[in-house]
């Protein structure tokens, strides 16, 4: 194992969590959900993410700004909705290239700005630095009733899985795409969710995190993959940056599933056969990878 | 104005802060503090900071990564210390070029991971993803009783002017120094100071931001500055990445400050002349100008 590529992403995360001790009482969750979770007074819980988008990897340096500034928010807002919480505040950091017109650089910040106002988060700071390349993300706080939080690893064997959306078409939007705040929010009150995730990685790598963190296998069914027009199943399986929520809920819940317009796409199973994916004849499909961002193609 | 060069940091600041909305009443301070300040239940705040580190910036690639990493830290613990506070949580955000040894990410972690330690930070989640050069920063949360937070915005006319330790070798010791958040505690409970800041860069520019969002001017008298050896007084003045922590404290309490091991260094003044230093002679000495991470050289 000679670099980082070799090691892989999540090699990483395992060596790091394994390298940091136990975290005090105060924290609900920390490494491998899509929030840290600290326990706060009156039954609730204090979401925190954070997201770094680089240029030449999340955007090209041809992305306009406002689009880029938006996504660098919506990804840390589409963390707070995978958990059913509330985003509250933001902190915006930035490395921008001395040379960058100011035009430019303050339109990246109205398009943090916009989102911002739109779920009523309120950008209260920051950090900026010149760079050589542009580097923008957030942090973001949250909030969630403790009744209503989500994590990764609560599916059951016999839940259904169920996705908001349709997919196939994350490459498209990943400067447009709308946090599933709302939606997660509906889905914990309503459906309350066994465990939830967003689909950064794509479907199948995804649900493939659920599945470990809970102890579980997982069925899923392609030919009931909701697809963008156009789009083949196996693309939605392996489509990235979706920002779509794909959550597990108690069997029995169908017609709750299908009120929510959200698609029924698979079960959850024991762990023996880990997570395959089924074809219409019901022959297992295989499976291509999930997106790594340190591995090679 | 063709580019951020000619804008500056403090000038682009002044634009976002123009363009956000008045944050909610849970949002006790937002942007212009060394953190952001949260209300909580219980008299106490939650302060919130985040920084970002970047390769040929802030560091060199042949830098020792775990020292890297350590600094990545210490920035965020030193916002914290100079609003009075306790670091409590971490989250780590790292742009990682994919050629790097895995050896090298390690050290890189296993720097923020020793100084959390120390300060008993835990350290929760974070983000980390494929870039082009390192980039590497956290965001950390803090708590301080309500009596103890100190903004910038607090120096009245009269005050003390105050520093802890010695200026002017914060270039050699910016990947080893260590963030005051011991100092801070204490000063927050045995002088109760009035503002607080870190010298981040430089101590003419940092003070001129307290006296700025004081609503005061100030004088500074050269010959009072601590040194370290070797250092001239002038050179201490604008000497960054110090992390020392500058701070104003009610008149009077002169053997107080000295029975912190602090230099009384300066008085705050009414508004009407500004921020002054004084050479050994009373006259005043010409200003060099303050770090600009934007601005021309």
């Amino acid at each position: 194992m000679e670099t980082l590529a070799d090691l892989g992403e999540f090699g990483l995360i395992r060596h790091l969590a394994g390298m940091l001790k136990k975290p005090p009482a105060a924290v609900r969750t920390g490494i491998g959900d899509d929030c840290a979770v600290i326990r706060q007074a009156g039954g609730r819980y204090l979401l925190w993410t954070v997201d770094i988008l680089l240029e030449g990897r999340h955007f090209t340096a041809d992305a306009p700004p406002r689009a880029v500034g938006r996504k660098a928010l919506a990804v840390s807002l589409s963390d707070v909705a995978a958990m059913g919480g509330k985003p509250r505040q933001a902190l915006v950091f930035a490395g921008i290239p001395p040379a960058t017109p100011p035009g430019t650089v303050l339109e990246l910040y109205r398009g943090v700005a916009a989102l911002a106002d739109r779920f009523r988060v309120a950008v209260i700071g920051g950090d900026t630095s010149a760079s050589e390349k542009m580097v923008i993300g957030t942090t973001v706080l949250g909030e969630v009733e403790r009744k209503y939080l989500t994590l990764r690893s609560g599916a059951r064997p016999g839940d259904l899985v169920c996705v908001t959306g349709r997919l196939g078409r994350g490459a498209e939007r990943h400067l447009s795409f709308t946090p599933r705040v709302r939606e997660g929010r509906r889905l914990v009150r309503t459906l309350r969710p066994s465990a939830m995730i967003d689909i950064s990685d794509g479907l199948l790598g995804d649900f493939s995190r659920i599945a470990e963190q809970s102890g579980t296998g997982g069925r899923l069914w392609l030919e009931k993959l909701p697809c963008a027009p156009g789009v083949k199943p196996e693309e939605a399986l392996a489509s990235g940056e979706e920002f779509e929520l794909l959550f597990t809920v108690a069997p029995g819940r169908e017609k709750a599933v299908a009120d929510c317009g959200c698609a029924l796409i698979g079960e959850v199973t024991g762990p023996e056969n880990g997570v395959t994916v089924l074809d219409g004849a019901g022959r297992a499909f295989r499976e291509p990878a999930g997106y790594d961002h340190f591995r090679r193609a």
